[in-house]
């Protein structure tokens, strides 16, 4: 199929066509409802309801919706999505949707209408408690992120993916620009809350350590091959129920650090949290949620570090699995040896706590300052208010890219984030 | 053209249809002469010679030749070679033969035939002094390590080399188990000067503490994509004369850790150093060599610490040269700014530094209890002055592997071979 983008009446012409869509669908195709629903900034998003099912249509476009035909970007995202979702799904059963139909030419996926998931940044902003969230995505970050690295898979398989993924260039580079880059200087899609925050950008722009930081995480970013990434890994990246969650999105997908996955996750969780003060309708309204927002930070990461290690220990040279490259069972076997392997794993999940925290920082100041914004910030319409809470989320974000290591743990983040919110 | 494996016939036939080269030998086809000179593990080399010109011809072979038709190689490694020293001439000009034709079906490559070059590991085992060893290592090392990497160089040209060389799996696995993890476990490959090596050879199967760096760095192997590396510059890889220096045989080359290569050099210059002893017709005989070797062991990493810096400092973000990815000049324009990038390039240096010696190590730890050796300890023919050399080889490699921290300099790591050294 030759790309065009599709409207109503292309999209029900081409599932048409596919008997087994046509079949789930069920009915007549002229009664099959279509409706564009997407709000990201870069696809075409089709709900198409049958008489018995209903399914998501994505289609990449060939530019930047936020910005305008004037920024081209290549339909080929479509086909590193459907890559990485197809491994992702492999490794974390159950996280992901279900994929229909996949055509590379026509950068369109088909996919499971997920009902009646919500996206999990739309909950946090209404304040809305998810009680499997933390525990999925923890389980999500863990099983990719173990399995699609050579501590998890062969290296020949880890090496086919990074081959795979690296002609995804132009997506990374909207990373590297967007988020390492241009909130650090003067650059013309940068944008804030004015005239509020104007002192505090040009305390950024000028902020020599800070700048350092983050152009020595744009290198890892650059360099750094240790797992097939989800590359955009935020809170609107995921949907879920209470008692469902799925990860959508994965087009900045390639192989990259471990901690960029992670980082995007808990920045997220911590501009959730930052943001819910002003959300409150009378003062303390949301004094619980703010609780129950840092106990999913704290969470996500300890959960992930538990079934990180878990699979380690388990999967990682099991005869009957496929096994890792590194860390050979048969070279720690005895006691001594067992020691310095745990020790080894250790010391791993501390470097990627680190990096993790840090790449949370970047992301957090890049929703401030940078071109794309989060809507837990943006939804706050009196701008005074919202200057508040980003003005905060700046405070701890600088902390977590410039000395990661003054965390020694992720109650330590979660405490800093109180603190900095206490400040009136 | 099909593969197939050249013979003096094949190979006169071949040239002779290749009016340049045809050209370049002179006089008659039937004159030139062909011999057959390769004496690494994996290819066949022909010194073709006629009346004006003499050429090299490498050819790879589809087996590891130094085990036999039992350890089949691809082929497709001689391409991976060819990209690689394309892309090392461009870098480090000067510093590489000249390639005159290269053909990727039938694995071959033709170059410039340099004489009187001699493999620098000879030279080492002999006592010469290269007046111009180090100084063009270290420009070889700074130049292609820097400008191969996106310090250097764009995302995306950085991007389609990890892409190009992601499928050199094969060459890199021999890496990988060869070096990281066959030392330190019984393998049937391994071989050492028995019996007087066999209790420390057990010694290291039994320690932890090293086995656990060996992963680590086999870990960092596998996922550390910082620069297009040589991935195999041992002495033997690097041939001169006292006024001439050409770096050969890249075909292990792929997108991996700097340290890699640099680790390589320096671990092989401390085994041509520790092996001096063992090549004394009379007692001292080697001392002011050995001298001379830390000389270039220091210089090498110096010189190449000055350079890459310099490069660093010129190069990135210069706006007549493609410019680098990271740390954009415009970012660090003032006083402040740049002695935050400084600082941030010397704790670039150091961490490599760092990674340098503990690839070291784990370089000289495998020529002594792993399958391939180096002619510098295996040319001593007294098996005890072998091992007393190969003893102390190893007690610094763990050091080095182990604790790279504690050196300060590289010059700490010179004073410390000279300490092991004097161990009687």
């Amino acid at each position: 199929m030759t790309y065009r983008p599709l409207d109503e009446h292309g999209l029900k012409a081409l599932l048409g066509d596919l008997p087994d869509l046509r079949a789930r669908l069920g009915g007549a195709q002229e009664a099959w409802r279509v409706s564009e629903v997407g709000d990201g900034n870069l696809n075409l998003v089709f709900i198409v309801e049958g008489a018995d099912d209903a399914l998501i249509v994505k289609q990449a476009l060939p530019h930047l919706r936020i910005v305008g035909e004037s920024w081209p970007l290549p339909l080929a995202r479509a086909w590193y999505e459907q890559m990485a979702l197809k491994a992702q799904a492999e490794a974390a059963p159950g996280l992901l949707p279900k994929i229909h139909f996949a055509d590379r030419e026509m950068a369109l996926t088909v996919m499971e209408y997920l009902r009646p998931h919500v996206i999990v940044r739309k909950h946090m902003i209404a304040g809305v408690e998810l009680p499997r969230f933390a525990d999925d995505v923890a389980r999500f970050l863990a099983q990719t992120l173990f399995r699609l690295s050579p501590l998890g898979c062969g290296a020949a398989a880890h090496k086919a993916r990074v081959e795979a993924f690296a002609p995804n260039v132009e997506l990374c580079r909207i990373t590297e620009d967007l988020v390492f880059t241009d909130p650090y200087r003067v650059a013309k899609l940068n944008r804030w809350t004015s005239p509020q925050l104007d002192d505090l950008a040009a305390t950024v722009r000028a902020d020599s350590e800070l700048k350092r930081a983050a152009q020595e995480r744009k290198f890892q970013f650059l360099t750094c091959a240790q797992a097939l990434i989800h590359g955009d890994l935020h809170t609107g990246s995921i949907m879920a129920t209470v008692d469902d969650t799925r990860v959508i999105d994965p087009e900045f997908g390639f192989v990259g650090p471990m901690g960029f996955d992670i980082g995007a996750m808990l920045g997220n969780l911590l501009l959730a949290y930052f943001s819910q003060e002003g959300h409150e309708t009378s003062p303390g309204e949301r004094d619980l949620y703010r609780v129950w927002l840092l106990d999913q930070l704290v969470h996500v990461w300890n959960g992930f570090a538990e079934q990180f290690l878990a699979l380690w220990r388990a999967e990682s040279n099991h005869p009957e699995l496929q096994g890792g490259e590194c860390f050979e069972a048969e070279l720690f076997a005895d006691a001594e040896g067992q020691a310095s392997l745990e020790a080894s794993r250790q010391a791993f999940l501390r470097t990627l706590f680190e990096d993790s925290l840090a790449f949370a920082g970047a992301k957090m100041i890049r929703r401030v300052f940078g071109l794309a914004h989060v809507a837990d910030l943006e939804s706050i319409t009196n701008s005074g208010r919202r200057a508040v809470c980003e003005t905060r989320a700046v405070a701890l974000a600088r902390t977590l890219l410039v000395t990661p290591r003054q965390f020694s743990s992720i109650e330590d983040v979660a405490d800093a984030a109180a603190l900095v919110s206490a400040v009136r």
